[in-house]
């Protein structure tokens, strides 16, 4: 899979000088754009330092600086006898209160879930504090594997009040989200904890991973506008395909 | 470690009927600001529910839906037998251009550090590149062990540019941001990368854990508000005790 197969991409950038953006990060931003509207795909081979600094009309050192902006953020890599390529199969993720489905879908990543588990039930006293239930409401909690391009990337658990809960046929046709915007449920404001893991029996061959592989944990809390609780999530990451980013503003 | 021998606190939270803060988040920020201040201490036991509802004449599933808040952020738990207890040595740390050593100190978290590795020298183009060095510049690179109230909580390597780089004697007596900033040096924007890995035969040990454990990955590129690097960063936590937190606003 490694083998320069894939055919070499010129990245259609535009540079302009009269900007204040310094041109290694305008150079860094197009190739982005390029990936982010999928003109770059994974696996993707980028024409070479030399011929892109050329063809651009800057130095070679500022190509390289724009490119090493993609590789640190993990979404090109540099590889020995290939040249610079798109990152296969790892997906950089925003903090931000966004569905996985619909980041994937953006990145033109073909996302797919398998809803492993679905059950609609009286919820236990602890699940029903955290949900803040009135006395008598039911829970839905489901089990999805989320895929991207065809390989296992995440196992989600998540628990929402049975009122607002999406069909498990609604589940495998989009993100949680956007069922729950379809039923005119508004997200507010969201706690999000970020930990790590080792996948165990359960979860390793699920994810195509050996036991022991390391997976982030994502813990998130979505509230509504008028404080009650809309779902909350335990989600597991494959560690060797997904990454958290943030951009932190002093 | 985990016997109760630990004295119950009674904490001091005010309630405001007139608020329109809810009543259970009330408990929850009454509490976490005592666990913030140092009034409860790690491994401090919590009044029972049935007392703390009691004394603020509130009922006991809006005290219990407080605590479960905290519990939810990894702030307290459960224990049977023991009651509630304030978290030993977990570190929830907000996704923020901040210091691990400035959050551990505001934390009243006594952090330690150990410097392992100094350098200075010339770097490597990949380096040079990265922190987009003029040429003939120098670089520091610093490796340093984390410790909060005496365990081991984070290795950190960092590379800056020489010339604003602290000395191995600020870094031993304060965080690596709080000595750039003694020096006139002000952040300004960064881009962060979350991932997770398994710890490795030379990390294990630093780290007081078993090979193989879950680490957190953090890594992060600072700017000034000119463009210019002033560091990049590669760390690696414990995740038996440390987690990134984020508020997210839709």
């Amino acid at each position: 899979m490694d083998t320069p197969t894939t055919e070499l991409f010129p990245v259609d950038i535009e540079i302009d000088r009269s900007s204040p953006t310094p041109l290694y990060l305008q150079v860094a931003n197009g190739i982005e754009r390029a990936l982010q509207s999928g003109d770059l795909a994974p696996g993707a081979r980028l024409e070479n330092e030399v011929e892109l600094a050329q063809r651009l009309a800057i130095s070679r050192p500022t190509v390289r600086q724009g490119i090493q902006e993609l590789v640190d953020k993990g979404m090109l890599v540099r590889k020995r006898g290939v040249g610079t390529q798109v990152v296969k199969s790892r997906v950089n993720r925003s903090v931000a209160l966004t569905s996985l489905f619909d980041d994937l879908s953006g990145a033109g990543r073909k996302p797919r879930t398998d809803v492993l588990e679905y059950r609609v039930g009286r919820p236990s006293a602890e699940v029903a504090g955290r949900l803040l239930l009135e006395s008598g409401e039911l829970v839905m909690e489901c089990v999805r594997l989320r895929y991207a391009d065809g390989e296992p990337l995440a196992v989600m658990r998540n628990t929402l009040p049975e009122r607002i809960a999406p069909s498990r046929e609604e589940l495998l046709e989009r993100g949680l989200y956007a069922s729950l915007r379809d039923k005119g449920v508004r997200l507010a404001v969201a706690h999000e904890r970020i930990g790590a893991t080792v996948a165990d029996a359960e979860h390793a061959p699920l994810l195509h991973e050996q036991e022991g592989a390391a997976l982030l944990t994502m813990d998130r809390k979505v509230f509504a506008n008028d404080g009650s609780v809309i779902e909350v999530g335990h989600h597991l990451y494959r560690a060797s395909h997904y990454a958290f980013e943030a951009t932190l503003v002093e």
